[in-house]
């Protein structure tokens, strides 16, 4: 099988980590049949300034039309608001349907005290439609409204993800997995008692699409989404899958990954029917960017996690397994993790162990 | 002087730390010469299903008319949507106009890392202005919009009101107590580079109340707020004032409450001009009512953090000074502190030490 993978490193270190990716996929074992095929693709800040356009319609119509998969790096934010600018992964979420965020946050299993969880983010609505305006008060002051938008679809849909990956990571513990956890369960996250409506279909939907008799060995609960931070920090190793509207699941990943102790180390895809790219959760870092200093594991477990998601569970295994193998050792890490490695140190010292 | 203060204890644990709120201020030393007359007052998810209205007018209206601040304890959320009930704090906060949300995090200073970080929360808009819609999409499925609303008014009394917080807290290092900071500063935080109209509102407005000269000596910076939740995580101890729009602060404070080890810690006060109502971080926590083991600190520090705002700042001092003499000691703990003392156990070693 070929894949064709559009690559789009962006701004900032994506511009370092990105190239890892490719090269761990050209690194796979011969044996696995797996080949490669390569677009690179421009989005970003930088693009806006070259091009005046941040997520140029190119990009999106061959992912669209070519491409399998895609490799995104990450984009500066311009630290004032810049007309006409607007976050291209944002939209090119949306513009490709991909309507699940998927961000594992898990320790090696030899931490003092492991966690082993996957926040499921709903990825095309809520606060994200951007529908904002600006008006006058009656004294001349500024007033500015968004909009929330929770739609039934979107919640079923991302609930079913969620057990579906539920499911899927008890498959992977009865087939012998060393894990934390003994049995399934998703965890809701709203805040219903404040947005009875808009929240309420998020929490009574996904409710709806985890009572499918398929998802009847997976256990629900629920947490408002103050009180889910708080448990997040306190018992971070009960959670298994946590589902939530897409702004809280934009800040419980971050607030995740500085469990493990590094947003370095955390992956995520953007998912949809037939298609995904994987995407490390962190920013453009600009502060350390041409240093050759960039943690690329976030990089290399979002490769394999878009694998996962285009049916390549063995390859998507042999990259995890490699990157846990450089972690434990824990000789050659970035210096995010307290290490002295280069970038391309980390890179190769995978690469070896795959 | 004589303060009255409205008692509204609400649901579960709320009806065993308020009477330890006004135990303390009964305690209180003679030579403060401080009176207070106590009206017992009605809110709450029990209040509702007794009257069938969660906050009753005469609990406004005697607050208004009659009283110079109040404590409240907390009100349990119904599991499922329950048809026209709503949070009587949301609405008691608005009908107040008790605009500031204040939340101190701080741990002892002979933790082994210590923190000493206020959130300032603003509190009467955002998504909590509660406009909710529920409509059917083309194919019938259901779709509900909220409306988040961020106003220049708001977001430059609360950036102010952060600012001035600022500025007491270095006068209080100046005046010699010990600190784990040097010098003020306010983290203004928000979510701009998604909703440039409504956070880039927030923080220019922000950014625009703490340029005024009297805020000269006060260092002013950004926080996007997953970016946010990460840093709170990872490096709390940098963090001094940290100023954000309602629901923000909201899932803020419940991260910062997890740093100090217990939601049951951690105080508020909500304020307005002249007035302030002291409340527990905590919820109703119903697994653990009727069995005298809630922990009253955090309803202890909300008397004194009530008694600041009300400029009584020598009787907030000395509750300060017996609650971290009790925690310091560590001998008479609340059993989500890992202790076996009883929530009487504890008051009255605090009120001891009064
Ligand atoms: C850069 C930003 C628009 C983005 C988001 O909010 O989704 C980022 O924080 C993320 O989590 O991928
Ligand atoms: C109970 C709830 C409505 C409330 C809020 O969201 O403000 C609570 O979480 C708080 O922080 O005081």
């Amino acid at each position: 099988r070929t894949l064709r993978i559009g690559l789009i490193p962006g701004d900032g270190i994506g511009k370092e980590v990105i190239p890892a990716g490719r090269r761990i996929l050209e690194a796979l074992p011969a044996s696995l049949k797996l080949k490669f095929e390569f677009v690179d693709l421009k989005a970003g800040f930088e693009t806006f300034e070259q091009t005046g356009v941040a997520l140029p319609d190119k990009t999106v119509e061959t992912l669209k039309n070519e491409c399998d998969g895609a490799l995104f790096g990450a984009v500066s934010s311009p630290s004032k608001a810049v007309k006409g600018y607007s976050s291209p992964i944002v939209a090119l979420r949306k513009r490709l349907d991909l309507y699940a965020n998927v961000r594992p946050v898990k320790s090696v299993m030899t931490a003092t005290n492991p966690i082993d969880m996957v926040i499921v983010r709903e990825n095309t609505e809520d606060l994200y439609v951007k529908e904002e305006r600006t008006y006058a008060a009656e004294d001349g002051s500024k007033i500015a409204e968004a909009i929330k938008r929770i739609s039934e679809k979107a919640s079923f849909r991302i609930a079913t993800m969620a057990g579906e990956i539920a499911l899927r990571r008890q498959k992977i513990r009865d087939s012998g997995a060393a894990s934390i956890h003994q049995s399934p369960m998703v965890t809701i996250t709203h805040k219903s008692n404040v947005l009875s409506q808009t929240d309420g279909l998020f929490r009574s939907t996904a409710r709806e699409a985890l009572a499918n008799p398929r998802f009847a060995s997976v256990g629900v609960e629920e947490q408002i989404v103050d009180s889910m931070v708080y448990k997040l920090f306190r018992q971070p190793e009960t959670y298994d899958v946590i589902v939530a509207p897409n702004l809280y699941g934009d800040i419980l990943s971050d607030g995740a990954a500085a469990l493990v102790g590094s947003l370095g180390l955390v992956p995520s895809a953007n998912v949809g029917e037939g298609f995904a790219i994987g995407e490390p959760c962190h920013g453009s870092a600009p502060d350390i960017m041409g240093k050759n200093i960039a943690n690329p594991i976030a990089t290399l477990r979002s490769v394999a996690l878009m694998l996962e998601f285009l049916n390549e569970e063995t390859a998507a295994a042999k990259i995890y397994a490699a990157v846990d193998g450089n972690l434990e050792e824990g000789k050659l890490l970035s210096p995010d993790l307290g290490g002295k490695a280069t970038t391309t140190e980390v890179v190769e010292d995978i690469l070896r162990r795959l």
